[in-house]
């Protein structure tokens, strides 16, 4: 990217009345560069079957051009017209829960539907083609936060059939590796493969699930070869990836292969939204961040991220300049709002913009010219920031889908315990990658965190054995190696496979009542001790106890056990801990591993972002995300503060206000 | 009315065995002169269709006319008989949730679909056609809590497409104010007008609920027409309207717009059911009669009301009597209990009447017959009693839908603002009616309290800013204002329109973690500063503030307003406060527009309510809703108690026991 | 039995791998003699229609056999296979919630469906034709935990209104008696008969609920008769009965009649499941085999209960022998686990059996290889215990589900108020059987205990009246007696018919608030005085009452009544008590009955239970049921304790250590 990208989503079509000229002109002073189009209104462009209107697209590329502001087109395949659907009901997904589904929202289509299709590749070609010479597009999304919205119709059924038998080949083989004798479940013939919408198989469940996100990347394929025969050269095409949502971007996108759909594309986008006033700790922007940066191992676009938002979101004064920063932190190119102005009408009338409904400046917008101004001010040195982790997170959407069906007590599930290790790290400020279970490169990595890889195959485990083997750290929470690629739980000593750089074995499992890490080989804070929701009984055999339970039943077995295993460690934690406990082992392992620095005697809410810039100097962000100034002492070679624009020395006091930021780049 | 009403619903049909006589004998001994009967049981009067069998009409109307027992007869039309469904399962309404509906309940019917409107008819015409001469006939309600039962079907999608091109002309006006570009909702040929059971678009939503409100006036007024063929001259037509159940009437009717459906009956009618036992506070009671008086602008009578009830419900001793009075006190000029005897099968048997199962006299019948005594005793003193408001409470169906669409955070909805406001006003002792939002009758009033008047036609919101101008006082509740009349959020600063009479301004709005009132032009109890759920930043303009917010960030922007516009005074409440700030806000409010008298003086649970009698005589009831006897200073001219019938002097002490009322008539 | 079973359910259609000789080297090593085959599996016995596959069964047939484990073989009825339900989809079951159900779990069917009664017919006698001369088998258990699984699609409402003909008459009967005049519910001609899925009549749905336990009694003996025209003479038929599950075996199952449904079997079978870790009481086990016991008046098995099931539930140490033994001491003669592997696949992977999914050796295998060796060296003093209880407990499938119609206040279902009885006769070691409300043989007993009767017929009471005359005690809850058979209120003073036994009367009940106990002739710990959920206001006409309520209204009104009645007594408890309230009633009911005695003498979690073995000997066990060990003094003449076997004299001290059993048999 040759410069910093600030932006907005932009729905010239939503307008209560002609304000493109006065927007533009607020754009440019909040020092708005880039708008993203035409994603959702596919109904505009196309209002009745075959009649195209582009003139919105065309008026808005032409003024952003005039003004100096680039584009990003989106195909608006995404939300349905009306009139396709009453020509064809059967667009519409239908789902485990019924069908056929009803017209109104957006995201509830059929993805394999043909008459969708159809539409859909007509629609993408005449708007790409219409667009693609304009000066205005730097670049192409398609779709928009694209899922399979659960379509499991009877014709997905039938694929699903076919890609059972070309995947397992017999009968026999399914029968037995998804143990269909059970309930006389047992199929044998293909004819008689029933829906898996009533299946009480985890095995047979999990796996179509794998199959339904194995329909997203097909889709997102497609659509990138369809705009990849309009665009030019000098043009990207994108995605914007989103997370699992609790109401905010929570963990692993259960519906999506993020690793897998992203291979088509030039650069990886993402929407990252988050809690925001008191609740805003930057960890959502870094886990979204770090997961995005990882997909195509480069700097990446924040395509939506909140403005004024929900009631309970608006930013403190002060927080809209540290978000924007903290996206750049993790590596984002781009920050852009969704989005531009309120919505007046319809769904998202409350999921408030740049602009509140009165389309006037407002507090929150007037910071935002601010962080416009040094976006361009800045650009030159924050763009294109190069980052190197030590440490990689496995995820598995596998494991995830795995947990739904074979779900931890409480509700726990699978993306709590990343976030419950992922946030610890967070706040040690160790960055990290994330890498998928079939990932090759481990020996990039000096450490490697696995949290609850519940269902993965051999060679996964085997890879990570050998990894410990030849040196390196990895820190597993419970449940990791259980059952094979197919959910079939493994018929050895858990944690199987693992169990033999991890030095411990367990075969009994219980639910914590009133019980306590007991301090092994580690000691822990007594206010942090509490074991929560689940505990294996581990049983070291070459393993060290790190840490036991205080039970009078169990209390002889162990909570925490670490390995050493040929060249590396293996830390296996066998409980649901405080986060106080997992930071503490997480420090500990980070001691094995030798990646303990001057960044991790920083605590929470100090936060330390750090890169590599274009000129090849290191760039460091300090984050302050809380309500109370902090100071800290500055501990690394000279260099200038670039906010202040002011040097800094070794030693330096650093003061930071409440929920600020700085940025100081070394001299060399 | 020629004297109190004091009745029961009877159902001859659903005795367990004969007991016409003995029914009547103690009916007669507890004063019980009104009965009414029919409405719910289609199937015994037409066992098959065209099939008529009103045996039991007829020989209950002899029965009680030889008694001296007057009778009102309900069209039987809210609950369809078995045979019909039978023969037509399209009779039973497709919802959004589905259909067809199954037989069983009441209230199940599409009260548009033809064959039911058939078969209505026929039972209506022969109904009443047979018991219109019939002396102990004196009136007629028509069907029962008539609502549109969320009727929905392809052919109610069908009416509400030629409503909408009959009420906008184009599809232009229509996707510009409905924002149908959003999404890719727009619509371009009315053929491809889709279902909404299934849309996101709120004002479409909001529009729809509009439609069916609209269903329930027809229908209402079709049935008056045709019992009006029949009805004599001193016979009146009535409708029992209800509330928003939670459990209990609570607030405005979500599905009837009463002010419209009202119009074609000669008195409005009401059921009300409440809390009681140790929750009783009586403003169920106060708020339902406030409402139910101001749809015809007169007395109304009360259908129905709890005699035991539920077993949370049964009256403690003496407050049956002080219910009976509270309802004369709001206007009412008959008070009906639901029912007379307690059901022994199907669904509502622990909905108990005035008798127990076991249909002998009980603790409750027993007080009832002092009840049936002075209501004899004193029926010319208290019948017609005439009830003149200074304050009026503006409420509105269209503001209760939206705020369903665009809900308030932590379920907080439209008739929770309502009462909010309308409980401190009967609490304050302020006599209120209720207007629609179209009421053109502004000045009546010398104060106008506006909840939450979410979305709102222009001419209304200019109409209050003329009412301040003119002299008189508003006191709004944030949100108000803030949409037009499709639920289209206003794109100037907020609060819109109103702004001009307010003198304040908003773009932000958040939710309270932890934030109090700070004093401004008014002050606070320390107990009662908490903000609660929904907060607005408001910037006076010319307003003065009446208190600001104490929170770190948000502590520069107002929380109440009072801004002096023209000769009269508009109050913005920015935020939900507790009751007692609430209650703060209004005695100032009050204190502006002069309206703060004697009864103002005395506080909850003392409870005045006031009017004047058909000898032009000022009535005073004075209620103890508590469970400990309290006293009070009579400050009025001298007068006549009229239950222990003595005199009354100004400053006299009265005493009222716990649960008790006293009525003190004034000498002239 | 000639001896004491110890058995596991065996599914060697399950196992990953072929280990059919280890698991029973293994199960040898641990003493299981019995295992339970065939019941989950058809669509492995037959995996094409009309192909069949036995050769998992004859294996394990043969191979235990060799072993000298014995076989239970259950017919595979309660899982049908996918080619089936594609064949003919309406085998699945239309409930009221709708239809047509999805392929996939077990109990789904129709039991009314005549292609799954061909096909199971088929494969019951091809199973049993083909293993009856095995020498391996002793006996069959038909189906497993069988109910209608809600079938009520169109063929079930056909079926049910000929017998709604059948059994009334004419539907003058019907209208009258189940009260349909209501909400214009009534039926002029069977043809309009609708179908009840949607009623609200109470009477009539719980006439549904009870037919359709009439077809899970007809479908239980239609597999009896098939299963016995195989069946050798030496050879059992039981079922595997189960209760209300609330996340364990609770209570009176609903959609069963067990008393009804047991007649064709020659032994009753049973699963029990229940808490375990600090939760485990044995009131459970003690209930489910009072009732399974109660069923034949006779010794039953447990087929299925826990071994290491959930992580909430695995044993603490010495948990699994004390449960072993808590199964003997109620009468049962048979303790199964299910199941002796945990499953690797699909569902109930996490309800672990005695091998954990390594099949290795584990703790809890450990200890039941302890109960192995005991059971079978204790087997002639412990199997064929015959038990004698001096108290029965009635409990009725009508009453349970008309209280789901007609709900208590807070959610209390029937068996809240059965356990809440149950249970403090538990505590106090009373040894109780169960009887249905049919039971004519009332004299056996010298107490009875009554909870919550809500619907009974009227001979039903009389009878309890005339058992008190002739000197019986009765114990009654609140709501006894209310309704009839058809679930009609009677229209007499409450309780109604028994209300010439108890001497008591009432028409009004409340929901208490605040409200306690307070002494009448019995006294009540002040911490125990607490009123729940419900309470009627008792008018004594000759009882005593023993308590009154504390309340400022309520006061006057007796809360807990006794009457003498003839020779004996009647206790009527009005309310919701606590525990140790009703316990204290009960010692004094059981007190007035002459029933205390030196069991109980001891208090929980100290459990006593008694019996006489085969030699005439009695036999006692006592349990400590916590984790603190307890002493005792043993009060009966000299006896030797089994386990440690060693003597026992009168007045020695028993110690028992946490979670222990001991079992004294008497010398004579």
């Amino acid at each position: 990217m040759d410069k910093l990208l600030y932006g907005v989503a932009y729905y010239d079509e939503y307008m209560p009345y002609d304000r493109l000229a006065e927007d533009i002109r607020m754009m440019k002073e909040a020092g708005i560069n880039t708008v993203r189009i035409a994603e959702s209104t596919w109904s505009t462009h196309e209002p009745q079957n075959g009649v195209f209107d582009f003139s919105s697209v065309d008026r808005v590329l032409d003024a952003m051009h005039e003004a100096g502001i680039r584009v990003i087109v989106g195909t608006p395949t995404y939300a349905v017209p009306a009139w396709m659907v009453k020509e064809d009901p059967a667009v519409l997904a239908e789902t485990a829960a019924g069908g056929p589904g009803r017209y109104g929202a957006r995201q509830i289509m059929d993805i394999t539907n043909k008459t969708y299709l159809f539409y859909a590749e007509r629609i993408i070609r005449k708007l790409i083609g219409r667009v693609k010479d304009h000066p205005a597009v730097i670049g192409y999304q398609t779709d928009n936060e694209t899922k399979h919205y659960d379509t499991a119709g009877p014709n997905v059924q039938l694929r699903f059939v076919k890609y059972m038998r070309e995947k397992y080949g017999s009968l026999d083989v399914v029968n037995r590796r998804f143990g269909l004798d059970y309930w006389s479940n047992r199929i044998d013939s293909w004819e008689d493969f029933p829906s898996v919408n009533g299946t009480i198989n985890g095995s047979l469940g999990a796996e179509f699930a794998r199959f339904q996100r194995g329909l997203v990347t097909e889709f997102l394929a497609w659509q990138v070869g369809l705009v990849r025969e309009y665009a030019r050269p000098d043009q990207f095409v994108t995605q914007n990836f989103d997370f699992e949502w609790r109401g905010h971007s929570f963990g692993v996108q259960p519906s999506v292969d993020h690793f897998e759909a992203a291979q088509p594309f030039d650069i990886a986008g993402v929407d990252i939204y988050h809690p925001s006033q008191a609740k805003l700790t930057g960890a959502e922007i870094s886990f979204g961040g770090d997961m995005t940066r990882s997909l195509k191992g480069s700097n990446y676009l924040v395509l939506e991220t909140q403005a004024q938002a929900f009631p309970d979101w608006t930013p403190y004064p002060g927080q809209l300049r540290q978000l924007a920063f903290s996206h750049l932190a993790s590596g984002a190119n781009m920050v852009a709002y969704w989005h531009w102005h309120s919505i007046h009408n319809s769904f998202e009338t409350y999921w408030k913009g740049l602009l509140s409904h009165d389309l006037k400046p407002n507090p929150v917008y007037d910071e935002a010219k601010t962080v416009g101004r040094d976006f361009a001010r800045l650009s030159e040195q924050l763009v294109n920031l190069k980052k190197k982790s030590d440490v990689a997170v496995m995820v598995s959407n596998e494991a995830l889908t795995a947990l739904e069906w074979f779900k931890l007590p409480g509700g726990l599930k699978y993306n709590d315990v990343v976030r419950w290790m992922y946030d610890e790290l967070y706040k040690l400020n160790v960055q990290c990658d994330f890498i998928p279970a079939s990932c090759k490169r481990l020996a990039d990595y000096r450490m490697i965190v696995v949290p609850a890889l519940y269902a993965a195959p051999d060679d996964t485990l085997e890879r990570l054995n050998a990894y410990v083997r030849d040196g390196g750290h990895v820190v597993y929470s419970f449940k990791s190696g259980f059952a094979d690629d197919v959910v079939q739980v493994r018929a050895a000593q858990q944690p199987g496979i693992i169990h033999e750089a991890c030095g411990v074995g367990y075969s009994v499992f219980v639910e914590p009542d009133a019980v306590a890490l007991r301090d092994g080989a580690l000691s822990f804070d007594p206010e942090a001790r509490e074991v929560r929701t689940w505990m294996e009984l581990l049983t070291p055999t070459t393993a060290e106890a790190l840490a036991y339970y205080d039970h009078p039943h169990w209390g002889t077995y162990a909570a925490v056990t670490r390995n050493r295993y040929g060249a590396g460690t293996a830390t296996y934690v066998g409980c649901m801990t405080t986060a106080d406990a997992m930071r503490r082992i997480f420090r500990e392992a980070l001691a094995s591993a030798d990646l303990l620095g001057a960044d991790q005697e920083l605590v929470f809410p100090i936060v330390v972002k750090t890169g590599v810039n274009g000129q090849g100097r290191v760039v460091r962000y300090y984050f302050n995300y809380s309500d109370a100034p902090v100071t800290l002492r500055y501990p690394h070679g000279a260099g200038r503060e670039l906010l202040a624009d002011v040097p800094v020395e070794t030693g330096d006091s650093l003061q930071l206000g409440r929920w600020d930021v700085k940025i100081v780049v070394a001299e060399v």
